[in-house]
């Protein structure tokens, strides 16, 4: 074993750090390591071009220069913001503290532009824009004074100085670098603006110049924050992973005019005070502004990608903090010439995410855990947050593999925790192993495709259904996870946007799925008012296409159904309407579908009712719907009510896919275990199928066209010849 | 005691029959009853007369004629029926058979009206009117054809005859009338039709006049049912107690056109298959089309009563089975000149449903069970069911009294159980001690009114989240629980239609209730987007009144705010377009409204966040709000997920009016019981409070401003002086 040998090491990053250069090639040995970076608030070490790995090092392009920031305060990013609801009590003035609720050490009341040009007051009761309003004051202390109607409510649109960068801000203070005084709190500022773009890029030049041990820059990330911001607590108000509310500035807007020739409102930035969320059906302002920035934003990486290029450096970018812009899934990014995308793993989705982003010449995976004092101290569990960070993405890892893996934060924490090391150390084997038996081939898929219905398609391939990277959100978590279940089964999939059904839905597409709760853009909202959408979704099913609907499917109450292929699906929610008409589910004893499985739906709305006569109900909670089959045509179609991830519920839709195939006769000869704990994946070409275990148990399984039972240990793996 | 004491007798009906001559004296003593009745399906003695007391006399006027039925087949009353949604899988021809899911032994197509003007074709997902269709067969085998394009839902609209009156097939399936030669099933007849309405009024006074022992004409009830029908297993399909859509007619409709102008659509009655249910809220057609049929209603009750004036009997109306058209809370009511209502009491709610019927000169209550088989039997608990019934009644009664009290069904059934005629004594005892000591006055109310705001107001007093009649319906349950609730409450209630408050909340209201789930009649749906009741509803809570949500109040997504008056309540509905704001509940530790109580929300859709920093949640569940209060200038508002009726939840709302009336300090004046499972009312004038046990078990408790502990028995009550 030599650490040059690809079946040891290799393929796996390490964040290093000053201070521990005598324990680093060690380290950097036994996981076979084959490069390092440094990460937010850590310097390389002087002997990084010792070590014998590449080396990463992070670059921010938006931040981190606070001595240009502090002469260039005028060169900031802004952030669109809306005040509180304030309903006037009385006719006459009513004065709007508009800061009331926000962080004032983040954000200030921008009064230097044309404030009756970008802000706006709003009564929100007529939905009228109010013009005869004044503003006084400042920062905190800023006041709008509205002629006011009783009874009425206002809001005031306002842009703010962005005066503190949020990830740094969330570094700074789980860090406490309030305590060290070579830290400061660091303006964010905007290349939007000609000095601060010139400037980024001659420093960039220069730091590369200065830095001739730097094989590849980790830009953390490019330009625009996605939006967060803080309340008067500096506790986190809102957050939006997906959020375009951070990258505004007035030099940016005018310009998107004048390319667009669209007249920006307040209001398109403010979405009522959603900002856009990507919850809500996308407006057609919206899109375009994303356009407009990806187009911007990738003109600028480009920029810089090639001033690393050409010295001779990797460009790779963070998919994280400041990534606004970027669209990794547009059809843009494989013009920015980036070399690769690094993003954190939070699960299955969160991996695919990354590893399925098309251009680049690698990706790789920052794995959990990331070594901060959040998780590294007494009461932390480093080694289970690993196994489960591992566990999730080992099941993506085997339908799309990131070519890489990795670590950030602080390595001399870490370091103090031997058995997390012996942990990691197995992982980067066990993901080396990967890549050397499959010989770098994808498992195989089911002979049909799946498409994902939303009204993001593409664009938000594997990133619908989140609010901020890879937390838990309850509401969300029902449909959310199906995309966690689908990021590990073996399927192929097309995100699918309604434009990409008005005529038909794609040759190809075996199951088409549509989930999430009423009203949002994942279930398609008004979408399904398109009489195209639904007559091609009906023909699709009726002609043998198979309809998986979750949640909220094809939800927008109208012409006498809610959900506007209840014909379709065989139920509908009742809202009240239809409570004088008696409903009589009929449930059946067992169904190939929920075979010996626990469903297990989560937080969703009741009251799922049958509205065909041939609705098979499969599980009946209280009186409403869980789970229920019905067929039209040659077609078939599943209704679950929620699918957050389970082992059991990944495996009940791995079964309902096939099912609505109508192909639940080859099921079998998938290799599928008969413990749902337990995952497959067939390598046909190497002859090998790889067996994981999803659970931190030891689990022996059947698996259908094996002779043999398989053991596997916690959270294990094994590999099985199954050729001829 | 004799039988003429009116402290031990009488306000009394029996339900007497043929074959018990010996026993009835002696039953009628004991019950101290003054009136006797017969009920469907059962004649009266020919010893009534004999009885000393008043005779009542069932009268039919829409069926119980079956010799003219069947002589005028084509005088027949009609409904509008909905066919099933069939989706058509290929281009061209599409029959739909419009009478699966029908009882064709109950409704049969009417072919022979001019179809293509009473009958409709709809393309459901263009919302179009087809024309160019065919309808071909009869009966259970009519069949329309449609020219059909793939991906489309067709429906037809259809009028059928109705061939079995839907009360008299309850009667006849549940007493097995089918084992019974002398008895058929009745076709319903209409008295639209010159010919039948004649015979009508011809038939009742011929049997005036052979009937010399009736004094009282119990019409059960006038003409038209409804809205009831059945499936092929002769299983109830559709049940709306409030439904006009079984009071149809081809010349009711003509008349309608022209005296209203209205050009009559078959969608009008169809409403996308939810057929106007009080849930929806309501068109203006549907309000046109129900006062015009109280009008026609009206005017030939009126002449029925005269009939009856004329010789010399009195006129009651059974509020039940065919009551549509009468509107007992309309403002022609009074006009009909009858002389009383009677109708079952399932609750406190239908209790006062009919005791607060304005313009008659006495009002009956109709106790639970009916002397029935499906009671009376051996699984069956009949004391059970009459202590329940008196319980809930009584809460109502001590509020406002009904006149009298009484029972139906097979007295000789009912006479096999001994204990259940003497717990029944003693409850017909207790009602009348109830007139005898409040020397018929009703128990003081709070010193400000309350008015319960939908879309319905005073034309449905008492009548609102209900299908059908008293029936349990959970998806109502935790909006009709307020209503429960306020029927046995000390409160004078307004019931408020938007027009009531678009000029503002009317003088004299302390506070304002709004509840129900969303986007239905009750909670307001749309009509919470018009400026004014918004602006109403603000500025009676910012000048100091009261303002109660329970459910979706206010609910209709628009302006950022799924609550319209999400500013007022302080809590607003998660429907996920918010997700990405974070909330932070402010929990208070006790509150004066929750003080001691247990609150149960029933099944309600969660997600009810907070919106005001000022909002203090009383209860949170699972991250979502159960309880929460706001202040807004001078007033105060409460918000409640759900509040189906218990003992805790009404005085749990009890506690919350008087607080959101910022009364609060003077709730204690209102001799509140600490057990909220005793209740009380206090008769001024009389110097007594009376203090009832809503529960089964012995309770002993404190009662403000009493100095003694007050012990009750099981489900008891007790007289207390309360005179300086």
């Amino acid at each position: 074993m030599t650490s040059s040998d690809p079946r040891f090491s290799g393929r796996v990053t390490l964040p290093v750090e000053e201070g521990m250069d005598d324990e680093l090639a060690a380290i950097i040995d036994r996981l076979g390591a084959d490069a390092v970076r440094n990460s937010d608030g850590t310097w390389l070490p002087k002997i990084v071009s010792n070590l014998g790995t590449k080396v990463y090092s992070t670059r921010f392009c938006a931040r981190g220069d606070e001595a240009w920031a502090l002469d260039h305060l005028d060169e900031h990013v802004s952030l669109y913001l809306c005040s509180d609801r304030v309903p006037a009590l009385e006719d006459g003035p009513l004065e709007i503290h508009i800061m009331r609720g926000f962080f004032a050490e983040q954000v200030r009341p921008d009064t230097d532009v044309d404030v009756k040009r970008w802000w706006q007051v709003r009564d929100r009761t007529t939905d009228e824009v109010i013009d005869d309003w004044t503003v006084s004051g400042e920062g905190a202390d800023c006041v709008v004074a509205v002629p006011a109607t009783a009874g009425h409510v206002y809001t005031v649109a306002f842009l703010a100085a962005q005066l503190w960068d949020t990830t740094q801000m969330y570094n700074y203070t789980t860090n406490h670098w309030e305590n060290d005084p070579t830290r400061s709190k660091e303006h964010p500022f905007d290349v939007v603006h000609p000095a601060t773009w010139n400037h980024v890029q001659e420093s960039l030049s220069e730091w590369l110049d200065a830095h001739p041990e730097v094989d590849v820059v980790r830009f953390t990330t490019f330009f625009y924050h996605f939006t967060l911001y803080f309340n008067e607590q500096a506790k986190e108000k809102f957050v939006d992973w997906f959020g375009y509310s951070a990258s505004v500035s007035v030099p940016l807007m005018e310009a998107f005019e004048a390319e667009t020739g669209w007249q920006i409102n307040p209001e398109d930035f403010i979405d009522a005070g959603y900002h856009n969320s990507s919850f809500r059906p996308p407006s057609q302002f919206f899109l375009a502004w994303i356009d407009f920035v990806n187009r911007f934003v990738t003109d600028r990486v480009r920029r810089l990608v090639e001033i690393c290029h050409d010295k001779g450096r990797e460009a790779m970018m963070f998919l994280g903090d400041n990534w606004i812009g970027t669209e990794p899934y547009g059809e843009l990014f494989a013009t920015t010439g980036l070399d690769a995308v690094v993003g954190s793993v939070g699960s299955s989705a969160t991996c695919r995410m990354i590893s399925d982003i098309p251009g680049v010449h690698y990706t790789e995976g920052r794995f959990l855990p990331y070594f901060f004092p959040d998780v590294f101290n007494d009461e932390g569990d480093p080694v289970g947050e690993a196994n489960t960070s591992w566990v999730q993405a080992r099941r993506a890892i085997v339908r799309k593999p990131l070519d890489r893996i990795g670590y950030g934060g602080y390595l001399s924490l870490a370091n103090q925790y031997p058995e997390f090391m012996e942990r990691i150390e197995q992982i980067c084997q066990e993901f080396r192993d990967i890549w050397e038996r499959s010989g770098g081939k994808t498992a195989r898929t089911a002979p049909f495709r799946i498409g994902i219905l939303n009204c993001w398609g593409a664009r938000r391939t594997w990133m619908s259904h989140m609010v901020a990277h890879a937390l838990y959100y309850k509401q969300a978590a029902p449909y959310l996870g199906v995309v966690e279940a689908l990021a590990g089964l073996p399927f192929d999939i097309d995100w699918l946007d309604f434009d990409d059904i008005r005529d038909g839905v794609p040759e190809g597409i075996g199951v088409l799925i549509n989930t999430g709760s009423a009203g949002t853009a994942f279930s398609g909202a008004q979408e399904w008012t398109d009489v195209t959408v639904q007559a091609a979704v009906r023909t699709f099913v009726a002609r043998g296409g198979g309809f998986i609907g979750v949640g909220d499917p094809t939800y927008w109450p109208g012409d006498g159904a809610c959900f506007r292929l209840s014909d379709v699906l065989g139920v509908d929610r009742e809202i009240g309407w239809s409570l004088s008409t008696d409903r009589y589910p009929n449930v059946v004893d067992s169904h190939f579908i929920t075979d010996g499985l626990a469903l297990e739906v989560g937080p969703v709305a009741p009251e799922i009712v049958p509205v065909c006569d041939d609705t098979e109900v499969l599980e009946l909670d209280d009186g409403s719907i869980h789970a229920a089959v019905h067929t039209l045509g040659k077609g078939r179609a599943v209704y679950l009510a929620g699918l957050p991830y389970t082992v059991d519920n990944s495996r009940l839709l791995h079964r309902a896919i096939w099912w609505a195939a109508g192909r639940d006769d080859e099921f079998a000869d998938q290799f599928i275990a008969d413990d749902p704990r337990v995952e497959t994946a067939c390598y046909d070409e190497a002859g090998l199928l790889l067996v994981t275990n999803l659970s931190f148990d030891e689990v022996t399984t059947t698996i259908s066209g094996l002779d043999d039972e398989v053991t596997l240990a916690p959270a294990g793996s094994a590999w099985i010849n199954i050729s001829a």
